[in-house]
Formats: structure tokens, C-alpha cells, sequence
């Protein structure tokens, strides 16, 4: 089914993820660490649409979780609570109650005042808690800034010196149980030798657990891993792999991998319409029915996903922005691009849109947010509708 | 009532709204252009909460809007059709057919094409469209990129010469009526200078219009007054009344001003409780239930919202930064701000949270958007619920 039909059929602006890509970039991290025992929980914030977590389900894979928002969309996608794991800075009480209730698998702590916490509230419950360790290995990533996690001066993770305080803790505690030691140090990553820097100074403290007689059982590290917005070279799957693997040896840990981007950034687009053209002596801007509440990536990162005029791929092309409706010069998808002349109704697509594309969308501007289509064996299905306008104001005029 | 409250009644984080400062704010504008025929425009996309906007129509307000939604919004709150405008650069066919339906005031327009397609849907429907044209004075606001609109490398209005050929055409059509011009150069404006620089430009052209036997009647000034976020000198409202006027001598057209910014900014603050903190051995950390998801301005422009821990405000203070859930670093509503010794529970209150704090909030990391609380004569009125997570993926279980 080509976009033009799918854009006819469920309107623009609209998000597109091809399932079968999905699956082969699943099974891809599955094949990478099919040596070992490993476990690819893929990362909610991605993209948290329930069917595509129930496909990823069938498909056997278990969830990165941030949020209990997300642990209860995992669970009811049918993840079994075995396979979840819930990671992330600023774990609420309540939250860490749910979680536990729900016996997931672990949950990545992130300071020694959490671990305390989680202990007061399993002590609650009469449960024991397991858990893992976010190590900060001090790592530049090399990324954007805002999404670099593994140096100092970011809020993740603990030193590991504080780190191994926190497991000997643990083991003296009746009500916490510590099965992995957990790293992340930022995404969108096309260089290895951070990674692996990483995972040698993880893997080193984690063979030092075990030296303590641990019985530490988890290898995560984390997710990560880049896609070709811009042609940059990512990095090979089996390098990645292999690379983690040779750090980890002497030892078998299952290795858990929280991807997300790797695993459904390249499966979407996002379809948008154009709805006129304008220029000054300055500059040509093609202006599209979606915008910077749709896709936020561009305006909050300075991303670039690359984009082009569905049947227009080879005419010739001139300099300009496309931008949306919204109200600011933040709003814009693509700027300084080569496009041809556009017409109203023309179809833009950007690739490489599947991961933090709908999961960052709001309503700015009291804009509904777009629709998603899966492609499953090529045959679409809508896997969420279109917002309504009256749906963005239902809970405010109850209350007028 | 105090913030303790309100947090302990309506849970956090939370956004509270002062609707007699609201009031003092939006009569301030009325005053200051008191002298004058002149209609202020609310510019919703600051904050489009129906109570607010309903309350804001007692007390005589108008709406600038940037989508149908808002328009819709504003009809619901009870601004009459005659009070409400329709800006912004991307409006749609089906957005411009239903306002024209409405029989708004005017739509601003932002190009040439897009008066070809209003006359088009104008003489459809059989009617005589109102229009103004919106003029991009290439003038720097001094403002953060973002949110500078009035340089030709911007996307918004035509240069003067093409607003003319606008007018001459207008003016020969059977379905367009020109009534208004517009202009607005961006928003949080410290500066008066820029702004009357390019209102007398705008009031040159629009005698120059008048001269011509155009009976162009509203004379529309955008919004853009900037408040004191971090101590800022703001521009008196007197001062720019007095300053736009002076540049209308001998013509006596009615004053528009879109101001939203500055009606509700300092009208509103952000409730949200810490759940705890860190510290490594470079930098102290204060983790709280509120992020990046609830209050983009940090992220998104760098924006500063003074921010104080309550009943601590006298405690001795250390750098630190303030930090929600989201599993980025780029999640934070401070950076290295000087904060007491924080516990769990303590209530951090950031201050002028009134515009674009609800506004650009979203669901990323499948949290649920804050609740919105208005005090009206000190007395709290719940205006928007907190949403349910059920909620976010109501319509995901459905096409399950
Ligand atoms: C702890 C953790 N794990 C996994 C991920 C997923 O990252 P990616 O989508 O780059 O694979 C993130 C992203 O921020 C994260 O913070
Ligand atoms: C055309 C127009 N009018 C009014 C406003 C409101 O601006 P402010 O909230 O700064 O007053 C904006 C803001 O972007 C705008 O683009």
C-alpha cells in the first residue's frame, strides 16, 4: 500500500510504522546475543503504541519501563511481568508500590536514597525486592547533550564506589534481593568505544560482586544505539554484540538490552501534507498541516530526518524550510532542506520517524494529535485514531 | 489558601492559576489603551483552559487564534464571533471554510496563496470574507530565536510591498473585505524600541492604505510583552500604549493586541513535590514528580522560572539542579539554582508558569498531564482534572 493511499484513506498528518521492518529489527538484537542468554526489552518511550508492543510481545520481547504508565501498558500488551523491567530517575512511592505488587522483574535503581526507599515500601508489601544498579561509568558518549546520560554532571545512575556500597547493603537486607547491575550512557550512540569503555568498567565491578560471593545474575546494558537519520554509519549489530560480550568474559550473565530508537526509529515516517508554499526575498518555506507538536525531534534536537515529495523524488529542487501552523519559528521539521516546488495537497514523507515521534507529541496550540497506521504484511491498520478536538476539551467543559 | 493545600488536595504536580491577578492583568491592558476603540485579543496558545478563557470572556476579552480548535474553544468559553481573529502561517482549507462559517472577525493572513484560497472558500460558501494582512516589518525582536518572528528569515507575514498588491487585490474582489493589518514580532519582548520601530512602519503603510481609499479599520499590534522571569525590566503598559499610538497620529483606527504572555504568565505557578535527591561527587541533584513533560520552558528556550522549596525559603542554599523522571538529561526545570536541603514531600514552586507551561505539556513517557486549579477571590476551583492513564490508552485498547 503506497502513502498516498494511506494518507487519502486515514489523513494527514498521520504516522506509519511498517511491522515487518519491525520484526527483522527486533529479531536482529535477538540473533546478535543468540549465543547467550539474553533478553531484548525493548524501551516504552520509543514509541508505547499497544499494538506494537503486543507485535514485539509475540515476538517475545520484554520492556524497558520508565514510568508505571508504561509498566501497565507493557503488561497489557501482554508482555509477561517477568520480562519488564522498570528504570529511570524519579520513581514515585506509588509507582514503586505498583511495580512490586505487579512483580516485574527488577526495578534499575538510581541512589542509595531510592534503594531505601524501595526497601521501606517491599517491607510493606511483606516482598522482597529485586533490583539492579544504575552504574554512572563517566562516559562521554558523544552525543546531543540532552540525551547523553552517562557523565557526572547528568542525573543518572551512581558512582561505583556508591554502587558497591549499595550491593553489599542489599544482600544484608531481608527485603531487597540485587539480581543486576545496570548501565545507559545516552542514545542515538554510532560509536562503540563509549559502549564498550562502559561496559569493561560494568563488567569489571560486576565480576567484583560476584568476587564478593553476589549472586548477580543481569548484564544490562541499557540501550542506545544510533540509526542513519543523516548517512551517519551505525554501529553492526554483531560488533555490538561481540564487543559487549568480550568484555563480559569469565563470566555468564544473561544480558538484558534496552533498545528503542534501533528497534522501531526506522520502521515510521510521518506523513504530512503540504498546504501552501510562501516566499520572501529571503527564503521559500513549504508549509505543512503537521508541525513541531506532531514531531519534536527537529526543534528540540536540531534533528534532521530526512524528507522528500512522494512523486516529486526527481524533479529539481531549490533551497527551504518546511514548517507547520504553530505560532513560533521553533516550529519547523526540516530546515535549509533541497525540495522541488511543492503544491497544496502534495504528500511529504520523513523518515525515520518511528521513535520519539508520537511518544513526544502534544496538543500546542490546541492541535489534535495524529493518527498511527501499522503495515503488516503490507495491509494497513489503524492502531490508534486521530484525536478529536472535542476529546482535548471534554474534561474542561465538565468542569466549566 | 496555600500551596500546601492545594498540593495535598489536588495531588502534584500541579498547575495553580490566580484569577484576580488574571483579571488585574487583562484590565491593565484595557486601561492602558482606555483612550482608544480597542479590543484585546487573547491569544489563547498561551494557555487555552476553558474556564480561564470563559472568565476572560467577563471581563470583555476577544481571542486570537492559531487553530480551529482554539476557535472552537473560544466560542465555547463564550467570546462572541466578533471578538475573535484567526492568525497564523498554515491554516488549512477545512480550518478557514469553518471559521468563515463562524463569521469571525477577520483571518490574519500570512501570504498571497493563502488570500487566493480564503477568496476561493469565501465565494463557495457565498460570503465576503474579512481579512487583514499580516506584515513581517524585518525587524529583530531581540528575543530567543524561537520565538523572533518578524525577520524575513522567519516564516510568518509578507513584506510591505506584497501586503500592498494584497490590499490592491483584496480591494477588487468580491469575496475579501480588508479590514485589518496586522503585524507581531515575537514574543517575551524586554525591549519597546523594536516593537515601536516596526508599529510605525505597519502605521506608515497603513495610511499609505487609507490614502489609497481603503477603509481599513483595525489596526493589529500582536502580542509579544515579555514579563520578569528572571528580574527582567519589563516594558510598562502605558509606555506601549502611549508608544503605539504615537505612531497613529491623524487616524483613528481600533487597536488590536494579542497579547497572551503577559495576561496570564505571572498569573500562574507550577506545583510539584520532590520526591528525593542525589548527589555524586560533582553535582547535587533534587528529583521531583514534575518534568519536562509538564513544563517544556526549560528544556525547549533555556527559559528561567524562579523556583523556591516552601517554608524553606530561608534555609541555608547549595547549587544544585532540579530534575524530573524523564530518561533524558535534558529533562530539567532548573539548572544550578541555589536550593536548601530538600526532603520526599517537600513542595518546589516555580513561579510565572501561567503561559506556554500547560499549553506545550505532553505525554512523553506515558505520564499523565497535571491537573489545573484556578483560585478565584482566594478560593480553588478545579478546572481541569489530572489525567488518567486509562485515558492515554483508551483508544490504543480499542483497535487492539
Ligand atoms: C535507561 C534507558 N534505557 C534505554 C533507553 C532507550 O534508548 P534508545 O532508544 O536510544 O535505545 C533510554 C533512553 O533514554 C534510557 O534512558
Ligand atoms: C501572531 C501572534 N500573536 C500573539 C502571540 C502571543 O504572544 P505573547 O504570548 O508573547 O503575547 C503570538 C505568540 O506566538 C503570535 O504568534
Amino acid at each position: 500500500m503506497d502513502f498516498h493511499s494511506l494518507a487519502q484513506r486515514y489523513q494527514t498528518p498521520l504516522y506509519v510504522y511498517d511491522f515487518d521492518k519491525l520484526k527483522e529489527n527486533f529479531l536482529g538484537f535477538k540473533d546478535a546475543f543468540a549465543g547467550r542468554k539474553s533478553l531484548i526489552c525493548y524501551a516504552l518511550k520509543a514509541n508505547s503504541n499497544l499494538s506494537l508492543l503486543s507485535f514485539l510481545a509475540s515476538l517475545g520481547a520484554g520492556a524497558d519501563c520508565v514510568s508505571i504508565g508504561e509498566v501497565k501498558k507493557a503488561l497489557l500488551a501482554g508482555i509477561p511481568k517477568y520480562k519488564i523491567i522498570f528504570s529511570g530517575v524519579g520513581k514515585r512511592d506509588d509507582e514503586i508500590y505498583e511495580a512490586l505488587r505487579e512483580d516485574i522483574l527488577f526495578l534499575n535503581l538510581e541512589s542509595f536514597e531510592e534503594m531505601k526507599r524501595v526497601e521501606k515500601i517491599a517491607k510493606e508489601l511483606g516482598k522482597r525486592a529485586r533490583i539492579s544498579v544504575r552504574v554512572n561509568p563517566n562516559i562521554d558518549a558523544k552525543t546531543h547533550p540532552y540525551i547523553s546520560t552517562g557523565l557526572y554532571e547528568n542525573k543518572f545512575g551512581v558512582e561505583i564506589e556508591v554502587a558497591k556500597e549499595m550491593y553489599i547493603y542489599a544482600k544484608t537486607s531481608s527485603f531487597l534481593e540485587a539480581v543486576g547491575v545496570h548501565f545507559h550512557i545516552g542514545s542515538q550512540l554510532c560509536e562503540l568505544s563509549p559502549i564498550l569503555e562502559a561496559s569493561q568498567k560494568v563488567a569489571d565491578f560486576y565480576k567484583s560482586l560476584l568476587a564478593l560471593g553476589l549472586e548477580v545474575k543481569f548484564f544490562d546494558i541499557g540501550g542506545g544505539l544510533g540509526i542513519a537519520y543523516e548517512g551517519e554509519e551505525i554501529i553492526p549489530l554483531y560488533d555490538y554484540a561481540q564487543g559487549i560480550l568480550s568484555t563480559l568474559k569469565d563470566c555468564e550473565p544473561t544480558i538484558i538490552c534496552e533498545a528503542g530508537r534501533r528497534i522501531v526509529g526506522d520502521c515510521g515516517v510521518f506523513l504530512t501534507k503540504v498546504i501552501g508554499e510562501k516566499s520572501n526575498s529571503h527564503k521559500r518555506f513549504i508549509i505543512v498541516d503537521g508541525a513541531m507538536n506532531d514531531l519534536m525531534r527537529p526543534t528540540l534536537y536540531q534533528a534532521k530526518h530526512h524528507s522528500y515529495i512522494l512523486g516529486k523524488e526527481n524533479e529539481p529542487k531549490t533551497p527551504c524550510d518546511i514548517v507547520g501552523a504553530i505560532c513560533e519559528s521553533g516550529d519547523f521539521l526540516a530546515k535549509n532542506v533541497l525540495m522541488p516546488s511543492s503544491e497544496s495537497g502534495d504528500l511529504v514523507v520523513f523518515e525515520n520517524a518511528g521513535a520519539y515521534g508520537y511518544s513526544m507529541s502534544s496538543n500546542y496550540n490546541t492541535r489534535t494529535r495524529p493518527a498511527e497506521v501499522a503495515l503488516i504484511e503490507g495491509n494497513p491498520k489503524l492502531i490508534k485514531a486521530r484525536e478529536s478536538l472535542e476529546s482535548l476539551w471534554a474534561n474542561e467543559l465538565e468542569l466549566l
